[in-house]
């Protein structure tokens, strides 16, 4: 399986970057998907008319013009897999939650554990990549066995700056939410890969019940906050990399759209 | 004046793609930000460093992570320079375009004619760019009254794409109501640019007003739409360069955000 060669590709990651000797540590560090090392920008290796095509693609993609889009097209696969494994990906990242941490840092927080922070949960705080590769990087159609099969392996690797902004809202005294379009059936898989991935710590694991299957992602989790607002919750950030996480009602006074080629998801 | 260099660069560009015998019809033919012919991507001469590092801020940017911002960074004047002035701009336009296009003929229309799309107008219909060609692409502050004065004139050109839909969505039956930040006093000259330009039919123009000064953006343009909803029109479509353009109260269906990197308003 790929995959496992991805897990133990994670692995020797962290082996190489520990600078420490290799002891049982080792096995409990997180699952988090490093930035490549090269200089190079990967990019270049597509052709330039396709890369323009493709970027203006993304564009509209992310400013939520595109709505649904269904693949990517299908001459971006490339375009695509070059940018998610390259440094454009993990450097929107990094600014991204740059960017959402110094905000957070500006909210005086009341201080009563009522100051939420939430986030989604794929390609938000974990990353699907390894499932990804073998997918068409967004290429093929969605599949939802093969994809729960890759969810209960709970082996996604952290979005490393996610990561840090997590702790550092923690840190800061917010109290973190997680609400993802995943099933409750998925509780015991996604609570032992965040773990894994170093997410140790929140409020609430929110994910879909039975009588929440079939709903708009958009109506689901603006149902959830506007619940959690009615208990006197205030929300006051919302990370996630689809519009869905962060549109429609009780929205958050700011929300961080992360980048995501790969899917669209209404 | 460089304002008349660029005028007279649109009068050519305008003669050279006439095909028909120069006439005095020809100086009423629309003033028209025309995309480049070459198929070279502009953008390489830009470093592959800074490109990638301007490419990743933009991201932030048009998905409205960075909120509020100033002025582009300075090491990306050049990125924005090359991306505004070539191939990757108009192309992001006309997908934006041509998705608003698709939208609209998948809505089925009352036909009482309250069904309506809100254009802004600066960087929405109109491009500045002979403008911030002058001003360092959005890496000097803004400066008012030279802004101003640039009204005045009245010489901004039409954005290519917006006017194909415009077009195409009068002749749908929408009514157009162009909502723009401008102020009243700004009405004639900004009419006059507008039918030069080729826009010759709206339903209204909607300019600040006295009262209308010193709110946010987002607020007054939520305020216009909340007055036409309150009057029993629908707001259908809404296409602005601006996050302020299109977020708010009484949002429409369906919105869509043209790419701008040189300027923020709240």
């Amino acid at each position: 399986m790929t995959f496992l060669r991805f897990f133990c590709f994670f692995c020797l990651i962290s082996l190489a970057f520990a600078h420490e000797a290799f002891d049982s540590h080792l096995l409990l560090k997180p699952l988090v998907l490093e930035a490549p090392e090269s200089g190079e920008n990967q990019l270049k290796e597509v052709d330039g008319e396709i890369r323009l095509r493709c970027d203006s693609w993304r564009f509209n993609v992310e400013a939520n013009n595109l709505n649904p889009w269904r693949t990517i097209p299908k001459n971006c696969t490339e375009y695509v897999k070059q940018y998610v494994t390259g440094r454009a990906y993990q450097l929107e990242l990094k600014i991204a939650s740059n960017e959402a941490g110094i905000f957070a840092k500006s909210v005086k927080l009341v201080g009563d554990g009522k100051d939420v922070w939430i986030f989604d949960i794929d390609e938000t705080l974990l990353s699907n990549l390894p499932y990804y590769t073998e997918h068409g990087y967004g290429s093929e159609g969605f599949k939802a066995d093969e994809f729960d099969s890759w969810v209960q392996m709970g082996m996604a690797p952290a979005i490393q700056p996610s990561l840090e902004l997590y702790k550092e809202l923690l840190d800061l005294g917010f109290k973190v939410v997680l609400l993802t379009g995943r099933s409750e059936y998925q509780r015991e898989a996604t609570t032992q890969n965040l773990i894994n991935a170093g997410f140790n710590d929140w409020d609430r694991l929110i994910l879909r019940r039975d009588d929440d299957h079939g709903k708009p992602a958009v109506l689901y989790k603006s149902e959830k906050r506007s619940e959690m607002e009615n208990e006197g919750f205030r929300i006051i950030g919302n990370s996630g990399d689809q519009w869905s996480d962060l549109l429609g009602m009780s929205i958050s006074i700011r929300s961080f759209k992360l980048p995501n080629p790969m899917y669209y998801i209404s």
